[in-house]
């Protein structure tokens, strides 16, 4: 354990990662850089700096970046490009941030000259895997140490006790006692595991719930919304031009506000169990319905039949922490490609949870009125076509019909 | 155009298959079989037999069935079983009527003696494909009579002037004027198409909506219902045991209640061109939410992968009209064996148009809350075997990333 | 039928397009454009413009091009980048080619202010659809003239008796009497179809083939030969840089020589039925074991088995006529950007038929030997990480073992 | 280590495996029971027997079973019958037997209360992971021993002094020196690798090859075979009704003679190595082809591409140790349900290496001599349906060109 000269942690200030801090320190006696980033999840960053003092980190070796736009712009959006949904369900929010965080640890790592990172996810979880596959693939040399697969502080306990024989402090409980949930957030999403969501059969408390009003207490009054797309990404909110991460931070607004993109499912982890875990997606939900809304009028029919195809497996690669591999990459550079005409506007209405597309238009939009009309096209399409096509199509049947098959 | 001996024409005694069996009579001079099928669309259809005979029909030649227990049974639920959706949000609603009123047709067809069959869809839909390929698969040498594709009726004004001069009540106006929406019902869902709706930029008007009260009419308080599955279909309502039928007329009426299932959508024709629709799919909306949330606890990870990798391509064989296709029962077969153990029981909350998945347990549950723990598991699980795994998923990454790839 | 003005005719020289010029000029009445292809296929191209030019086409009407090149590199080479092959066993020898001419039709049409196209293609086949999807995809409002599916010229006799009449050389008979075999060829292969091939259990004639030796008759002693690979394509064969289309053309030299490539299949149609044919493939058949042989040691497994994956999607585009289609192109920029590194050097054996790769290698190889070899690595792998890869691997089934599943 | 009380172990009677019998005596002190297996390999077996006595096992703790009849009838051909290739090359030989020897693993200790198994496969290969996968499935509480993985006697020095030290024979030295092959041989291959194949760029030598004679020394004139399928298997071979394991050794026997179903490949392995391995697979090659020929004229397209689409993924499983997942069991199903109809009779040419189709006839064709012909079909196909067919398939990429996509 002794040949870890200088380390890397993803450190967000709370009371695992500074055990982990105090532990690497203790264990490795080696050199700590910590890494905080802000994603959007909506804390305050500046005590993560305190607390890395108080614990002796040397300030350049303290990081704290504001990676909301890298974030948006290079994750969330491309992902969004391939209206991905992990298991029928799942907006992939956590997912998502961490192979950013993966490729800023190793960066970091580069920047210092450490040969280690560390991380405070759990051994039983995907976020281990996604932190550590991403290192590999971007600094194959990297040492990676994973506390909860190495130490004995296994049950909360014994982390509580070490936390108090270490002066750290645990702010982190749960109103109604016990342990809290198990949360992550960022600008995408924010998740709730642990407690009693362990039982799938027990309800979730509505007080779990944080970025979402419930839809019972959203407004009585509908809100109708302009989305703008370029090449497949949001550039515009009801006319006003934003950032990417703005706009999805303008849609959590909207999509909070109407309790809009709260999910509760059992879900496959890759390590193989089952888990039960609660998200609220407020503006990821909203970017899903309006992205297929403007691909529905702008995409060429085999190309997003392609695109849904391949959809559950490019889900499969991002859950699984694959998303810095080859595969992932191959798979982006034919949804972007398929998104260049993916221009235009969706109007939504958002209501008491639901949000639905209302309507759509595009200068690149392939519907074709005069061909799609109930009226007399003037010959546009020529309805005879249509037997041949059908006895063609039916031909392989027919044959096997006739022989008796 | 001679060679017709008796055709059995799809009749809903509506105004376009009444002037269609009229129009039968005189080119093709052959005897008319009408059938008229009872799938839960919530019409009379006492007034078919009424007119049918008013046409010349004998009685013997009438067939009116009622047909919603085999629908439901045999078609909706083996689809369901799939978690089937058609371009992300289309649930298929008028597809899955289509080969059951085929199958109809053609043992009809047997029944009677008659060489042809006969239908109301037009040259530019999908459902004269899906008529006609099921034709052509069961009965391969089966002459098929499309009317909209053969005579010069094709526009509204030239197919009114023809009721008019043959005594054909036109009792189908749209309230506001214009030609009325064409629509399609069964028991699954209520279409929409045609009007303004050929303007995807055009907001549907409120009064279109028929089975569901908007979401800001629906009742303030949510209700929760419980489903209980077997081999993945529902078996039961809040605890009473139904017919499959009988299922999805509770959960319509409880979606209808709830302002749940209505859907605005561009979606690609089978014949090449985009077009707009909109669809009210109340009880199929609950159904599909359902039956997801008891596969994720009852169903092995990988088994749902496959079958969510699969999907799009059921989906579009369904949508497509390959319903009665070799290639569509092979893949049916196997997602029939992945249900074997869809077992157990999903409670929802409808509110407002929305419908969540808020509990669900089974028998048969693969969730195994001693593993998945946040709590000391006593060694169920090992998190050492997490940094193999990790190690090994890597390793293919780390050999490209030290050869400088 | 008179509102063709100009039409421009993929033109052989043979029998049938002559046959079809003539028929052009009587039944349109429009002015004839002939574009005769050198794709390769050993013929000499110059008694066409003769012919061409006694059915009194301008010479400016006349186009005869050398196509080798561009037909290999922009067609034949990026097919095989995808390791194409249709149902398990044909290279698609006729199905590259079609898009080619498709696109110098167009190209030609919108020179000459052609407005429409025809071709010599029967209405049984594929090539009719690929052709004309081409143009149509190339040039939306064109017309397509396609006399076999027009004329009553159906049988040979009518045929041969048109062009008795219409004083049209008829040189094509078979050797040994009746139709000849219906052929097609260029650099990629040579097809044979029709004659008693029509019965898939009558074996090929020996007399049939003619690009390669029967492997009976080739060389008693294996030839040797290396191949060099740079970006998924062959640069260079036995240290010679090449073009591409000279690659092709010593590649067939060299199976023809060793009697490699011969096929004899029953194929599916895109129209709906079976068809048995003959082939010629050796350079073809050696390229695609070369070009796996080099994929194998530069490629990622899960790139490589991601092209696997879709192999069989994208060679029925191909086949089907889709090259110029949106989701071709969508798969092409995915395949070509996992051969940025399958850049390398192979040696294949070739004997009586057969070839087989026995050496590769890269300086972008994957292939690792010091983690692979059986001898000590000196830690470069540690066995134990397989011990918790396997573990949770298992983790899902173990648990529904425990559970009875 | 000490809470092993009685292991199962896959033995072979070869070095590696008694090493294995001595060190598990040593190590865990556990009474062993030894399983042999005739997978049709070519060894005796009897001194397997000699050896485990010499090893003080109990006699009634020794298995040693005939397979062979198991294996080709429940794993080789459900294998074959969906065409299943690795990697566009590998016939699957070893994997596929590992499923078995698995599940007798399990078998035998449940029949001897043993709770642990064993085997002699190291830790950076794929078949560790197919033992263990199998057994975890099938027994999901057994522990599992694998010695490779946990003992020091990684180098072939070590074990060879500690069997001297221990009185095990040593009978398998490479005739050229140094270490022999790692080999493994059922009745469907016999495998290569090690020692010089080590480097990819180096031909394996003649001397290598065991179950072929060279194309070279093949005889000089080719035979042709009648093979006759049911069900999608072989049945007979040349009108002679066979076993299952009785097909598989004729096979081998006509295509040893004939020098084919040879391989020379780099590989990607389960646990993220490339690895180069060579094959023998005689008859398996001949039965691969001669199934692909059966199958072309009784399987409908569409559920052949399918099956081709799943292929590779299919392969994918068995290749990684999935053969008892619920995922392939489902995938099974699928394919043994499509091959219904696949019987027939395929007449091939074996000659110098090669194996080739040359006639295929069944009762249950779908090849339409009367459709497919170039000559006058009497109206069985319509030309001008075709015009239909290919219009509404362009139709949507003449809208997208109309509008300048």
């Amino acid at each position: 354990m002794s040949d870890v000269k200088k380390v890397v942690l993803a450190y967000s200030g709370g009371l695992d990662t500074s055990v982990i801090l105090k532990w690497l320190q203790d264990t490795y006696g080696c050199e700590v850089v910590t890494f905080t980033a802000d994603l959007g999840q909506g804390e305050e960053l500046d005590p993560a700096r305190d607390k890395a003092l108080k614990f002796g980190i040397k300030p350049e070796n303290i990081y704290i970046d504001d990676v909301r736009e890298e974030f948006v712009r290079d994750f969330v959006f491309p992902m969004f490009r391939a209206n991905t949904v992990y298991e029928g369900e799942y907006l992939l929010g956590t997912s998502i941030a961490r192979p950013l965080i993966a490729k800023r640890l190793v960066e970091i790592a580069q920047e210092t000259g450490a040969d280690a990172i560390s991380h405070g996810a759990t051994g039983k979880g995907n976020d281990q895997v996604r932190f550590e596959l991403g290192a590999y693939a971007l600094m194959p040399g990297v040492k990676v140490i994973a506390p909860w697969r190495e130490w004995d502080l296994l049950s909360r306990e014994k982390l509580l006790a070490y936390a108090e024989a270490n002066d750290i402090p645990v702010d982190m409980k749960h109103k109604n006692g016990g342990a809290p949930y198990s949360m992550d957030a960022n600008l995408l999403h924010i998740s709730f595991e642990g407690r009693h969501l362990e039982d799938p059969k027990a309800e979730a408390e509505e007080s779990m719930w944080r970025w979402t009003v419930s839809p019972e207490a959203a407004p009585d009054t509908p809100e109708f919304i302009d989305l703008e797309f370029e090449q497949g990404d949001v550039v515009a909110v009801n006319g006003v031009r934003l950032k990417a991460h703005e706009v999805l931070a303008k849609l959590n607004e909207l999509g909070g506000k109407h309790g809009i993109g709260r999910l509760d499912l059992v879900e496959n982890r890759y390590v193989g169990m089952k888990s039960r875990g609660c998200y609220e997606t407020p503006g990821g939900t909203i970017l899903l319905k309006a992205h297929r809304g403007i691909e529905s009028i702008t995409l060429d029919r085999e190309v997003a039949h392609l695109k849904d195809d391949l959809m559950p497996r490019y889900a499969s690669l991002i859950y699984n922490g694959y998303w810095w591999s080859p595969e992932r990459r191959a798979l982006q550079v034919l949804i972007d490609h398929t998104q260049q005409r993916v221009n235009g506007w969706v109007r939504l209405k958002l209501y008491k949870g639901g949000v639905s597309v209302v309507a759509r238009d595009s200068k690149d939009t392939l519907f074709d009125q005069t061909i799609a009309t109930f009226d007399d096209d003037g010959g546009a399409y020529n309805q005879a076509d249509a037997g041949g096509f059908i006895k063609l199509n039916a031909l392989r049947m027919r044959i096997a019909g006739r022989k008796g098959r």
